[in-house]
Parts: C-alpha cells; structure tokens; sequence
C-alpha cells in the first residue's frame, strides 16, 4: 500500500529570531518505509497548531525538546490507521498522538491512543477532548482551585484553552471576566459562553483600571495565557491568596528585546498570592479523570467550543502563523484529508 | 508606680517617598495611663527593627495595616512586666508581642506572650525564636519543601532569615548557596554556618553567571528575600518544578521609578516552577511546631545565628534606616534598658 501514495512533510528550514515566517518552513516529498512489527500507517486527518510550539523552534532548553533543523515539524494529529502491523490497532481506527506534520506517518502503535466513538467529532480530540481541554481543566482546578463566587480572570479568553478554562469557572459557581483581542471575541464569551464581562485589550488605553472596573471585588484566580502587558494590568488587582496558573506567555515567544515589565514579586508578597508555571503532560497520570468530567459536560450541553478549521496541508503554516496575529476565535486546525 | 517614670516615643513624622531618613521619625516625651483591668505596664527591653516595616510607613493596602502619621511606630518588643492587673502575667515576667517604640507600654495581657525560661537569651526570641526564625521555616519548609541533595539559594542570605534558612536547608541535607553584600558575610556564611558557597553580589559582574557556577546541578529552591536584579539572576537557572518562597523584596521597597526587570512567566512556565508570596502570620496555627523544633535544633548547636545589637532607644530609627544600607550582618536589634 505504502508505495500507491505520496507523501509530503514539512520541515524546519530555519529557526527564527522574533516573528516566525513563512520562510521558516519547507515542503518536502518524503518516502513512506513499511510499516514493521508493532507499527502502524496512519493517513493524517487534522493537525493542531499551537502557539507552544514556538518555543520548540528556538536551540534552547525548555521542558520539550527543540525541532530538529531540516526535520519534520511534530506536533498533535488526529488520523487514520491504514494498514497495523500490530494487534493494538485495526486498520479504520481513528487515533490522536504526537506525529510529524506528514500526510502520512508510520509509527509505533504504543505512540497514538484509539479514539473510542463517543460521539463527538473528531477535531474534538485536538481541543475541548484533547490536550487544550485538559490544560484548561488540570490549571483551572489544580493549580487555581477556584471558590463559590470567586473572580478567576483569563487572559487569550477566546483561545482554545482560555474559552474552556472560562466555561469550567462559571461551572464552579464563579464570576468569570475574560480578557480577549476583538469585539468579535468578546462579544462570543459573553454571549455564547456565558462570560459575566471581557475586556477587549486592544480598544483599552489601561489594563489595570479596566481590570479594577470589571472585578470590583479584586481578582482571586488569574489564569495567564498570554504574559506581558496584559499580565502586569492584572497583578495590581490581586485578592490575598490568589493563584496564577501559569499556561502561556504568547505575548513574550517573539519578542528578542528583553521582555521588561514591572517586577511582580513586591505584588506577590503583598497579597501572599501564588503563581506556577505548569504543562499539561505533568498531569499525565490523571487524564482519566479529566477526559471523563470534560466528555461528560460536553454531552450534557455545558461546554461550548468553537474551531476555527482550515483545509489543505498546504496551510499548515500559515494557520500557525497566525496563532500570533491574534485573530483566531478558538481552536486552529487544519484539515488535511476527508474522514 | 507610672508617675515615677519618664516615657518617650516614637512616632511617623512624615512618610518617605523613597529612602526614609531621620527626619521621617520623631521623639515625643509621652504620659504613661494606668493599667486598667486587663492590662500590664510593660518595659521595653529590646526593639526589633525589620525591613518590612518600610511597607507601613506607606499609606497603601498590604498585608499589615499603614502606620498612622504622628503616631507611634508599633514592631516586636520584648519587655519586662512593671505592673500587672491581669492574672495571666506577673510583675517581673519576660514577655513578646506587637507593641509601639515607647519606653513603656500599657497594653492587654493578651496583647503579648509570656517567655517561657528555656535558657535561650531574650533578644532570641526576637530573631532565631521568633518572627525571623518562624519565617525561615514555614517559607522553607511549606512552599520550599527542599529535598535531599537539591539546590538551596538564599538571597539576603546574612539577615536575620535568611541565615536561618540556610542553615535548616543544610540540616535537611541540601547544597546551600547564599547571596550576601560583603566578603565579612559570605566569610560568615561559609566558616561559622556551613554554606556550600557563597555569592558577593556587590562584586560580582553577572549574578547570573555567578550562580551558574556555584550551582551545576541548577536551582530547586530559592529563598528570595531580596526581589530585584538578584533575582532576576536566580530565575535563569530554575531547575523543573523549582519552589520559589517569596519572603522579601528589600529592592524595590524604597524604588520609586517602575522596579522593571525581564519578566519572569517565562521562565516560569519552561521550568513549571512555582513562586509564592507569605508571610509568617498565615502560619500562625501551626506556630508551637516551629518553635519546637527551632528550640530543639537551638539547644543541639545546629542553629548558629548572630545578633547586632545596638544601645539606646535614641538609636532606633538609625538601627532601621541601617537596613536598607546593607550593612548588616544577622538579626539588628536595639537594647533598650538592661534586662
């Protein structure tokens, strides 16, 4: 089978310093080998693309490891298995994993988990179902532990971890602003998530007093996606023992300046406030429990996503690209081949 | 017995914007009431002075309430009972507690805390056996949580706290770094406490080079006392899930400009570490632990600690603008009458 079809990849052509282009990435042909004992083919269905994945284009040290110059970008994919070589899979299962952006990957069973048909479609698996849905879930409950009537501020509300963590506040009984880059965006938290006020950055000269207006009660959570600015506005508003769980620095990946805001740590003290930095894979052993709670709300009607899905392998990168042009309403995916 | 003597106090002149100077404090002759039902009459043995009362000669929200202008500073005090009208303290009682900068003080018995006799001198109970020494401990031990053989830093590491960290650090088996401001400190740290290695941060170039020398195995805690470009040092060495108890920012207290530095989310989210501000009140429950075991590990000789103890309550805003110099080498206290 593996000789009928053509495969393409996209590699890292150069590492960027600040803004990524799309110079930066190159098709290739690439061969497709037999799969061997204990291996699968897997046609490649959805590709995520997300923002983490920017700090895996620099040579530096970080908690994963760097792509490889002239090698294939790897990130999550939903597919197909096409032909198995291992009893774990049958050919026709649909499996999420961490595989190379290819149209077609040969890999080890044991490297893909089988999507089991729960009625939720498939791109589900790269957001709400996957790896957004349970970073929302284990940085909102572990590490926030929001209260009855709480405030929890979430900065990049409207992406594909920040509607989520939104959702899962308001189903804690708390009162939820989120902090978002578009009238577009904020008017979708409020009116279709159920957000109690957003804050529209862009439009807004100052953060901080924006902040003070929308949670006169202070700010109890803080859950940052997007550091910087945005951030500094927010700690002046911290209640005593807040807790930041710490997912994202968007706003810092590209910048070669030296990132300079206001200390924070003279506001920690203040408050006795807490802040951590965490990823999702460090809650590995309990995604159990978050799949089952995020499914169950999801089939009970109590959370609401949006993706934003473009088609083509041939737009991979752009889709990523604009993960940092702050016009993406929800998850970014892109379609490479029918289900 | 209050007509025989002669109070004075201490009161906020002014508040400073920035550094506070002598002219910020003021001495007053002041009368002494009798001790109502309830109260005692109270002479000062030995003040405390501590740099986060800097914080309360501001009029801004924090963890302690401001000083009030034109009224006396209030700090620890340990005294000596003249007079009592409670059956909870006798004349003659050593005692501990929150009391304002006069010679005497009429306060409620409950207002202060008997010493107990345990051989330990009394201005102890102002550094090792008190405040200072609690603050060591529930920092290191509760958010720092500092694992054999892990990487200990301290900054600020020759003050009252911080010399105590390090030195429980290493009875808990770690490799202690501490960052001080004169050789006549780090000589201290290492030859009369046991610190692995010690940083002269004053001549020293590049903290941050610095400390990738004295720590190889990178940094699992951090003890900040001090915020600052210290810190901001420290930060680029976190190992992964590195605790960082935010104790002080000495630094930026009298700094009237922005107190910018590198932002610290990303370093944070890379090493999924955590940084939390406290302070010793929110461990107030579980105070009687920590004196035991700091009593415990005192009267053994594992807790080595030093005072500097100056004469004359008409030194002690001098002992407190001395603070912010650097100067100090261990617990700055001032004697005020003879015990």
């Amino acid at each position: 089978m593996t000789k009928e079809l053509q495969n393409q990849q996209i590699i890292l052509a150069k590492r960027p310093s600040g803004m990524p282009a799309a110079e930066h990435f190159s098709f290739q042909d690439a061969p497709i080998a037999n799969p061997e004992d204990g291996q699968v083919l897997i046609q490649t269905l959805y590709i995520s693309v997300d923002p983490y994945m920017r700090g895996r284009m620099n040579d530096e040290k970080s908690y994963v490891t760097p792509f490889k110059l002239n090698e294939p970008i790897n990130g999550r994919i939903v597919g197909k298995v096409l032909q198995s070589e291992s009893d774990q899979l049958q050919v026709g299962d649909n499996v999420v994993g961490m595989l190379d952006w290819k149209k077609y990957n040969v890999t080890s069973a044991s490297n893909v988990r089988k999507i089991e048909e729960t009625g939720a479609p498939l791109p589900a698996y790269l957001s709400v179902l996957g790896i957004n849905g349970l970073t929302a879930y284990f940085g909102l409950l572990d590490i926030g532990q929001p209260q009855k009537e709480e405030t929890v501020v979430v900065s990049g509300a409207a992406g594909a971890v920040g509607m989520i963590v939104g959702q899962i506040a308001k189903l804690k009984g708390t009162r939820v602003v989120g902090i978002a880059g578009t009238d577009a965006k904020t008017d979708f938290l409020k009116n279709e998530l159920g957000f109690d006020d957003t804050i529209n950055y862009k439009t807004t000269d100052d953060i901080s007093k924006a902040i003070a207006a929308s949670c006169p009660n202070g700010v109890d959570v803080y859950f940052d996606n997007v550091g910087g600015p945005i951030s500094d506005g927010v700690m002046n508003h911290l209640n005593d023992f807040a807790r930041i769980p710490l997912c994202g620095a968007i706003s810092s990946y590209n910048r070669t300046d030296g990132d300079l805001g206001t200390r924070i740590q003279p506001k920690l003290i203040k408050s006795r406030s807490m802040i951590k930095g965490f990823i999702v894979g460090d809650y590995s052993d309990r995604f159990g429990e978050g799949m089952r709670d995020l499914s169950t709300w999801l089939a009970e009607g109590k959370l609401n996503y949006r993706e934003n899905i473009i088609e083509g392998f041939e737009n991979v990168p752009d889709a990523f690209l604009g993960l940092f042009k702050g016009d993406n309403l929800g998850k970014q995916l892109v379609k490479v081949a029918e289900e």
